[in-house]
């Protein structure tokens, strides 16, 4: 079957999502002298491959390889990709590749505009994370000194490329990743996606491609009206600031977690506060519990641990003057953002999230 | 005497240039919550407590103190302010105040606009070059890998404030420095203010208000219509192809020299080329090799380091497709950028320089 892709030019940057969106790149990468791809090690073995099979009329004059994970997303990798483009004697008017999942686009856009003040770059997600989220949106940056994004900067690349065949080489942890965020998009913007998730876990969902489309041109709407989150892309950090401050403790274990299972940990707590705001009529807090807990383990975190995750959201970038700002539900389908809650509150979602109740 | 400085409201930034421009600059600083003040130490030295008596009614939540000079213009320093932001607890509507020369505000802009994606800085030039230059205009980086700001963005302060009051602490090496760049706005654009220089060296100028405020407005001139160096803002690179490949090679060295005798020398090179292709009768060289060899000594460089040149301008950001691109000029008061030469002419003037002829 010859899928057509769906387009949307949303200045500066085309978005080319579903599939047959490698083969339509073709004549975006046809305009540039050079090209270069940065690959983690993970993407080079199952993705490259198919990359390339798809862009084969390409010669692409370098790959920079870097180590995957999220505890690879730091400033010595990206001393490390400056320095293969120096050595490559990359020129300004070349293109970087972004093929991978969110720590390769995050690091790579960063990377990229900070090389020579700024060359342009490419995202093409392998993941379902960064197919619906992590590629799209001009986030780029890495972590420093155990904080999350604390290094970066906004900046767009010139395209993102959305193709499906990149999910067959998923692992189930990766498919897991990305489904916290489509409950996200669901739960804050899109009350017909929450319909058709229908309460499944990520194992029983079947149509990726629709939920691929929905959810990406959830967050393409967005951000197009709030590039630098000054309003309503605020709202995309339901889950994340409680979220942030689960994967920033766990990046500081031996056994540091994924994004996803970090925010779909804290869409359970902001649930619960904003059910505890707007009345559990409203938010109906058991029915988005029960569809994560189908998809998510809980975490391993205890009382004592508090302490740290609350002065983990004080570095945060979600506070202004020093107090909490929360983006939260009213319903489902429906945010609110620049909500502040008084640190009880905060603790006691935490409580809940551990014991199902906030006695302990 | 109760002076008014020139206030230049060019968006985003705003210019407030000449004496006075301290006291003006209360209203401004007034707005942010918590400000920290980056500087080297010797304007710690030299200039804060200057800095520090004009805005005593201000309190400033830390200061950043970096190591002083071109050497330390790197990614290991940017680390340092970072982490330095990040202990200080710095939230995202912060104030970063740059207080000092042109690697203050280089590296000051860049680790202000990538810490937690951006925050807000304003340039405080304490140096002739900083207030006619380097703190105008959104370049910002660090070298790396051995090359000139290889690293680094464009990205605005919210506003540049140049108080002549900081002129007083200037070491002579200070002023030799600046007077390059004037130098050279005379050369490309400002026939008046190549006749206020009068032949004269740095040493003999008098009325340096007056030059500041001439040679910093065409500065906001150049880049106000052209940001990003697509096209005119390129005529500031006259001198600077040549000159920075010789920076960089003595930056390499035991004896660095500093960026104003780089551009000096670079100058006398591509005045050389320019006179090849417009015209000894036009380009005036004896003139101009007279004024800067009364501020400048000659470098001490040989024939068999011009292949090394060579290949830092490869690398140089002025490069497009492989071709050195270069500015030049036509006449005094008059430039032109994109021009390709050869590799042999620039080879040639480089042997110019070094023998006052190019049969060696």
């Amino acid at each position: 079957m010859n899928s057509t892709p769906v387009i949307i030019d949303s200045k500066p940057v085309s978005f080319v999502i579903g599939e047959g969106a490698l083969k339509h790149s073709k004549r975006l990468l046809k305009k540039f002298p050079r090209m270069i791809v940065l690959v983690d090690d993970n993407v080079r073995k199952y993705c490259l491959p198919v990359f390339e099979e798809f862009l084969n009329e390409f010669e692409f004059s370098g790959v920079v390889e870097i180590r995957s994970g999220e505890g690879f997303k730091n400033i010595e990798q990206s001393i490390d990709i400056w320095q293969a483009l120096t050595d490559l004697k990359v020129d300004r008017d070349a293109l970087l590749v972004n093929l991978g999942g969110g720590v390769v686009s995050d690091i790579g856009g960063f990377v990229a505009a900070t090389y020579k003040r700024g060359i342009q770059f490419i995202n093409f997600p392998t993941t379902l994370l960064g197919m619906i989220d992590a590629a799209i949106g001009g986030k780029t940056g890495v972590d420093f000194s155990g904080f999350k994004n604390q290094v970066g900067l906004f900046t767009d690349p010139i395209a993102v490329i959305v193709d499906p065949v990149f999910l067959k080489t998923l692992e189930s942890v990766e498919w897991q990743s990305g489904y916290a965020e489509v409950i996200k998009y669901a739960l804050i913007m899109d009350r017909d996606l929450w319909r058709m998730l229908d309460g499944k876990s990520y194992k029983e969902v079947e149509e990726w491609n629709k939920i691929i489309i929905k959810a990406a041109k959830d967050k393409i709407d967005i951000v197009r009206y709030d590039t630098h989150e000054k309003g309503i892309r605020k709202n995309l950090n339901f889950g994340h600031t409680i979220g942030h401050a689960f994967e920033s403790f766990f990046l500081k274990t031996a056994t540091p977690i994924t994004h996803g299972k970090a925010v779909a940990a804290g869409m359970i707590c902001e649930s619960w506060i904003s059910s505890q705001l707007y009345g559990e009529d409203c938010v109906l807090l058991p029915e988005i519990e029960g569809m994560i807990d189908k998809s998510f383990d809980r975490l391993d975190i205890q009382e004592k641990h508090i302490p740290e995750f609350m002065e983990l959201m004080r570095h945060d970038k979600k506070v202004r003057e020093g107090k909490l700002q929360f983006s939260l539900i009213k319903k489902i389908g429906k945010a609110v953002h620049n909500i502040e809650v008084d640190n009880p509150m905060v603790i006691n979602s935490i409580k809940y999230y551990i014991h199902q109740s906030i006695s302990s």
